[in-house]
């Protein structure tokens, strides 16, 4: 088997979601793996990873808006050492992923029609963000 | 390493949860995979994949209850192109899963006691759903 | 490629967080991995995988109280053969993860600088946890 490790850095704008599929994929080109898989893993506490629909922006905005009525700011936590935005983040972050794996077929990443990679950025300042990938292959 | 793709289509007839398990199996039986992992990718954005309690249908269906009441249809979503279950199904799947990697071990899935691998369909009508296996071994 | 499998047992005094970090750290450099991935992948389906900041216990219980909160006991469930808190671990756990794929490089877990591994344990009684890992290498 080969091991390959790559990385992406995202430079987020604030809160939301940041398609990576396209870049994920460059990635597995550029190392020519033809069958396997790619681990992506984010490498924070206060953003996630999710796969989404990714044709509707509408649909993203929603997601997100979701999440921002179920993980309230302001609601008495422990934790506020960074601003109302801090915890907030870190239980969004629990409730969705850390971590993914995909099949790579043909040099392709194995996604259905309307799924995409995202990065979901639950903090409201810029931050670059680290998104680790480890390409596995015969 | 070997890598060896393969894949299951899921017939699902509406809402609800559909146990994997035993069909996972036979394709790791059908590969003659003794040692190594298996990634279990689910190819849709309103579906998703989850572990669960298998013994008990009560359990499942309790589950499932507190999806409908947490993710409510009619909540006023942006996004509605395809009904009233079509955004509830997008943010249901953000909250679950869609990968998740099985370890396999003396050609068994290692799975606990009462742990079934479940796809999670979160629309009304019947779908034809893909499930793609990539299993790695030594 | 070399697989290789370990597991961790964890002794829970109830509900809440627990770290698995080090003990996981331990392992890899027992197998002596220096390049690839480890899977970790938690045998049960009341308690579960998260990744969280493991720097300030209050984020930790901010976390958990969330999910008390998020869902209750006595919550007219139809299943509770185990008590109040049987049902809602069952769903703490579809909500959280089972299992989590996490790069090694040089030896070391490819984590940022405040993430932590953790089992959480959805029941209010000790329980043994059983969490396999498999490690995946050139």
């Amino acid at each position: 088997m080969r091991v390959r490790h790559d990385q992406l850095v995202i430079n987020t704008k604030g809160k939301g979601t940041y398609e990576l599929t396209d870049e994920i994929q460059e990635k597995i080109e550029k190392a020519n793996v033809r069958s396997g898989t790619v681990t992506v893993f984010v490498q924070h506490t206060s953003c996630s990873l999710t796969m989404m629909e990714n044709a509707a922006p509408a649909a993203r905005r929603d997601v997100e808006r979701f999440f921002d009525k179920l993980v309230p700011e302001n609601a008495n936590y422990e934790h506020d050492d960074e601003g109302p935005d801090d915890m907030p983040s870190h239980i969004r972050m629990v409730l969705t992923r850390t971590s993914e794996t995909i099949p790579i077929v043909e040099g392709k990443l194995q996604l259905g029609t309307w799924q995409g990679i995202f990065l979901f950025e639950h903090r409201r300042d810029p931050h670059p963000r680290k998104v680790w990938l480890t390409m596995m292959s015969d």
